[in-house]
C-alpha cells in the first residue's frame, strides 16, 4: 500500500495550495518541496491519497468553510494556514500539534477599503440616490459628511490602523479603543467605552470573535452613542446587539452599516434588511482583487520557509 | 423717496449672506457694515428696498438658481460671492463692473468624499448589495477594489488634490492630468491623455464647464479605456459625451459613476439610468455637512476684508 511509504513526518515535504499557477509567477519552488493545487469547490478535484499523504503544510481555500472535510486526509499535516484573519471556526477543528496561522494583514486593504465604502455610503445617502435613480427621481438634498466627524474604531488591530489612515486622509478625527490601553500610542481600553461613546458620530467594530467580544457592543452602549450616529461592524457579527440595534434604529435614532451579522447569513426575512438606515453586505470587506496579490505573496513566503524549515509567519496561539 | 438717500456707491456698505446666526458665532462685526440675511428659498422674505440699495456684497444662497432674480435690484453692488466652485452660468448675468468670487476650496473636501465613495459603490458593487438587501439575497462574490489600481485624475485642481489624498490613503496610484503640463509636480497634459488611459482603471472628471472642456471626454477617450475601466464625473456633466458612454456602457465593456449629467436634472426616463453599471446621484457631491463650516469661514473673512477695503479673496476672471 502506497501509504506506507510516506507514513512518517519527514516524508510530509508537500504543500497543498488553493490558487492555480503560483509557479509560473513565482517559482521556481525549492528543491525537495511539491506544490499541489486543490481550490476547495471544483467537484472531485482532491487530489489523490498519495499526494494527501505527502503534504506537511496546507493552505486552505478562502471563504470555503466545507474546505475543512480535506483535514481527515491529510495524516502528516504540520500547519495550517487560513487566508483569513478571523479563525474562530476553524481553531476547534485542527488535530493537536497541528499548528495554525491565520490571514493576518491579507485583508487590511480590502477590509479597511469596504469599511470606508460602507461609511460613505452611509454618511452620503447612497442606498437612496439608488434607488432614486431607478425611480426617476432628481431631489438632491444636502447630506452628513465624513470629514470633520470623530470615528471610534473598536479593535484598533491590523484592519483598524489601516482604515485610520483612510479615515484621516478624508479629515475625520480618529479615537483608537483596543483591549487594552496604550497611552503612548493614544490607544484607549474597551473599558473607557462609556467615556468616548457620546462624542462619537461613528463607531467601527473590528473585532475578533472571542469570549470577550461576544455581545461587547449592546444596549448600554448603543444607548450611549449620540442621536443620528452610526454604527458600522466588519468584524464579526456576534460582537454586536442584533436585537439592541432594530430596538435603536426601529425609530431612526441610530443608524448602521453592517457587513457582518448575528446569524449569518441573514435569513431572507429577517428585520435588519428592512430596519430603517440600516444598510447590509453579505460578508465581502475581506473579498477583492485587493487580497489575492497580497495572499500569494504570503504563501509563496511560507513555502520558502517550511522548505527551509524556518519558523512560518503569523501563528496563531492556540490554548 | 428713501432710494434717492442712498444712491452713492458709498453707500453700499452692507453685505448680504445666506446664513442667519454667523454673528453669535463669528461676530462682531466691523463698525460700520451692516449684515443682512437672506436664505434665497423663503418665499417673501427678500429685505426691504432700503436694504437692498446698501447691499455692496452679496454672497448668493448656494445651489439656488432662482436667487439670480435679486441681480437687478441691487443697484451699487459691488462684488458677488458665489459658493459654488463652477459659476459659468452666473458669469453672463452679472452686471459690468461688478466682481465675481467663486467658492474655489469650500468644496474640495465635501466633492472629493463624495467622488471617493462613488469610487468604492462602483468598485465593491455596493449597488447590487443594496438590491440584494432588499431581495432578501446573500450571495456574497469577489469584487473589484480600490487598492492597487491606477486612478487617472482629470482636471488635477483644488478638488482633484484633495481627491488624490484620499485615494493614495487608499493604496491607489495616482496619475495627474491639467491643461497644461507641469512636468515639476508631475502634472500632465490633457494632450498626453491617448498615452494615458490604455494604463488607466479609474478616470476621474473634475473639470470646469468651458469652451475647451465641453465634450473634452468623447468617444476617442473612452475607446482608449482598457474593458472594465470605470469612468467617474464630479466636476460638470457637458465634459462628458453621455451618447458615447451609453454605447460603451451598454454592453458592460465600460462602467460609470456619475454625480454631474448632460442634461441635468438627468428626465426620468434618460437611458442613462437604466444603463448597466452606472450609477448616478443628483449633483450632490459639494452639498454635505463638510461644506457649511468651510463656507462660513470664507464668509466671514469676506466680510472683513469688504469692510476694510482689502481685495476679496478667489476672484473669478471675467474677460
Ligand atoms: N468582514 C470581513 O470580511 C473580515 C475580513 C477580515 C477580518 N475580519 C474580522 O476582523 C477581525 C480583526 O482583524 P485584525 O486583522 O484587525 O485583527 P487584530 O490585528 O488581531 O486586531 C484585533 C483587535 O481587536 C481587539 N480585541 C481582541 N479581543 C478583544 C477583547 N476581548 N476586548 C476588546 N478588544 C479586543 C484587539 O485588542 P488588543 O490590541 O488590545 O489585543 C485588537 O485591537 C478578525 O478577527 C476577523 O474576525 C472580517
Ligand atoms: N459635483 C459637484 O457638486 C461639484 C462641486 C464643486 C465643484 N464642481 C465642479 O468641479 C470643477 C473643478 O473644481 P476645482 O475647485 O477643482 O477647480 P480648479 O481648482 O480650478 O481646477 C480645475 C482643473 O481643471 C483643469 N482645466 C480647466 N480648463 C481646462 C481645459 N480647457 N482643458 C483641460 N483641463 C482644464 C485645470 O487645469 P490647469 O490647472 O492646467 O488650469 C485644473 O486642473 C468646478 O469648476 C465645478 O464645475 C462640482
Amino acid at each position: 500500500m502506497t501509504r506506507a511509504l510516506h507514513d512518517t513526518a519527514t516524508d510530509a515535504t508537500d504543500v497543498l495550495v488553493p490558487l492555480p499557477d503560483l509557479d509560473r509567477r513565482h517559482g521556481p519552488w525549492p528543491a525537495g518541496v511539491g506544490v499541489h493545487v486543490w481550490d476547495g469547490v471544483t467537484p472531485g478535484s482532491e487530489p489523490a491519497e498519495d499526494v494527501l499523504a505527502r503534504v506537511g503544510l496546507w493552505v486552505m481555500p478562502y471563504a470555503v468553510p466545507d474546505a475543512v472535510h480535506l483535514l481527515p486526509r491529510l495524516p502528516h499535516l504540520r500547519a495550517v494556514q487560513s487566508l483569513s484573519a478571523g479563525v474562530e471556526k476553524l481553531l476547534p477543528l485542527l488535530p493537536p500539534g497541528v499548528g495554525l496561522h491565520n490571514g493576518r494583514g491579507l485583508h487590511d486593504a480590502s477590509t479597511a477599503e469596504h469599511a470606508l465604502g460602507l461609511i460613505l455610503a452611509a454618511q452620503r445617502d447612497l442606498p437612496q440616490w439608488v434607488s432614486d435613480q431607478a425611480a426617476g427621481r432628481w431631489e438632491p438634498h444636502f447630506t452628513r459628511s465624513l470629514a470633520d466627524t470623530t470615528v471610534t474604531i473598536v479593535g484598533y488591530g491590523s484592519i483598524g490602523a489601516a482604515l485610520e489612515q483612510r479615515l484621516l486622509a478624508c479629515e475625520a478625527h480618529v479615537v483608537r479603543v483596543a483591549r487594552r490601553a496604550r497611552p503612548e500610542q493614544h490607544v484607549h481600553a474597551v473599558a473607557e467605552l462609556p467615556d468616548l461613546l457620546p462624542a462619537t458620530d461613528i463607531v467601527v467594530l473590528v473585532l475578533p470573535e472571542n469570549p470577550g467580544t461576544v455581545g461587547l457592543f449592546g444596549v448600554k452602549e448603543l444607548a450611549a452613542l449620540p442621536d443620528g450616529a452610526l454604527v458600522v461592524n466588519v468584524g464579526r457579527g456576534r460582537t454586536l446587539d442584533t436585537q439592541a440595534l432594530l430596538d435603536e434604529t426601529r425609530d431612526g435614532r441610530l443608524r448602521a452599516a453592517l457587513d457582518v451579522t448575528d446569524p449569518e447569513p441573514l435569513p431572507a426575512d429577517h428585520p435588519l434588511r428592512r430596519a430603517p438606515g440600516v444598510l447590509v453586505t453579505p460578508h465581502v470587506a475581506g473579498g477583492s482583487a485587493a487580497f489575492r496579490p497580497r495572499a500569494e505573496r504570503l504563501i509563496v513566503d511560507q513555502i520558502h520557509r517550511f522548505a527551509a524549515g524556518r519558523p512560518l509567519l503569523h501563528p496563531f496561539p492556540r490554548d
